[in-house]
């Protein structure tokens, strides 16, 4: 049976905790199942100069690193990976399923570090090029909820886990405003619902904007 | 005596060899000569992450660099040294001469190398948060002389200027269309003059265009 060729970028956003990774896990079986060509990616992975930068962003005690500059390397990382990873299996026809994008330059470094949100999201389009997702879920959650689950999972918290819960709220808040503002891309799902209820409910929606021309 | 308080951001573009050091140097010297508040600086130097971005510009053989991501990198060096370097210097008062600015990126990477200048420019503007120069000299050289010079100052060859004549000439070219675009800003000097004469048209544009008010 040959695969299907239906190009689609489709991103998932959301605080710590929310389930992106486990949603991503069901809707790519899914697709696989249905004979898509799809693939699965999170930033900076996947290519060697993402994980210079991602090493650069992990130290920032030992050099001063300026808000711009921040939101300039996380922009780096992400155009690498489109150009050596996105683009080239959009260009082959694959689904490409997301775990962060621009949405969470622009909530947590634009909106909740308070950089601005337009600037960020000007520089967020120029430095992918003006690539966009056909669809963006943003996985809503009370923060001490989400914080609560990743600390049950033992993980180490990482640099931005680790903010206070104020700055998570901001976040959550910049989420909900970006939903908001792109009601055509962007689809809110309540992260609270059992992990089933919320991959039918992201399912859904895929069938609904996307598969419709298949 | 008190030293003058009067901010001022000057850039200086050229290719290589066209003698921007020599030239920063002594309109340094005629600056605190008449007591302004001056220093100089160039990419990547004055930050500890500047330094870790050249590191990773230097190592391209080693990890793939795309077109997009090569000018981030620039861009977070230079937003790096805005933020320590020079807006602190602006705002004390001093006369700030930049050696290389957005001027470099948009000639080297958006025209020559053909991202585009308009993508590149809008860029350059946002990461650099709309601090725009007072007054640009771009050094015009015919690049055959200007590639000579260095290579009689024995020099090690960068990445940039082991790159072939052709480019050179691009870049040439695409100073020489910035120059026309933004006459209000950029004074085009020819390079090719004896250094005394060149050093003698810039401090007379900066006497003219900036000096008026003191």
């Amino acid at each position: 049976m040959t695969l299907k060729n239906h190009p689609l970028l489709i991103t998932f956003e959301g605080g710590e905790g929310a389930g992106k990774s486990t949603l991503i896990e069901h809707l790519l079986a899914r697709f696989e199942k249905l004979n898509y060509q799809v693939m699965k990616t999170r930033e900076p992975g996947g290519t060697l100069l993402g994980e210079q930068v991602r090493n650069l962003l992990l130290h920032q005690d030992k050099y001063p690193i300026g808000s711009i500059s921040e939101i300039l390397l996380f922009l780096t990382s992400r155009s690498q990976q489109i150009q050596e990873v996105i683009k080239p299996h959009l260009d082959k026809g694959y689904v490409v399923l997301c775990d962060r994008y621009n949405d969470s330059t622009i909530a947590y470094q634009g909106i909740a570090r308070g950089v601005g949100q337009r600037l960020t999201q000007e520089l967020c389009t120029l430095a992918c090029n003006y690539l966009e997702p056909d669809l963006t879920f943003v996985l809503d959650l009370d923060p001490k909820v989400g914080l609560n689950r990743t600390q049950k999972m033992e993980k180490e918290w990482d640099r931005l886990e680790s903010l206070d819960l104020t700055f998570h709220e901001k976040v959550r808040g910049a989420y909900l405003k970006l939903a908001k503002e792109k009601p055509n891309r962007i689809v809110l799902i309540d992260a609270s619902l059992p992990a089933q209820a919320v991959i039918e409910q992201c399912w859904q929606a895929i069938e609904k904007r996307l598969l419709v021309r298949t």
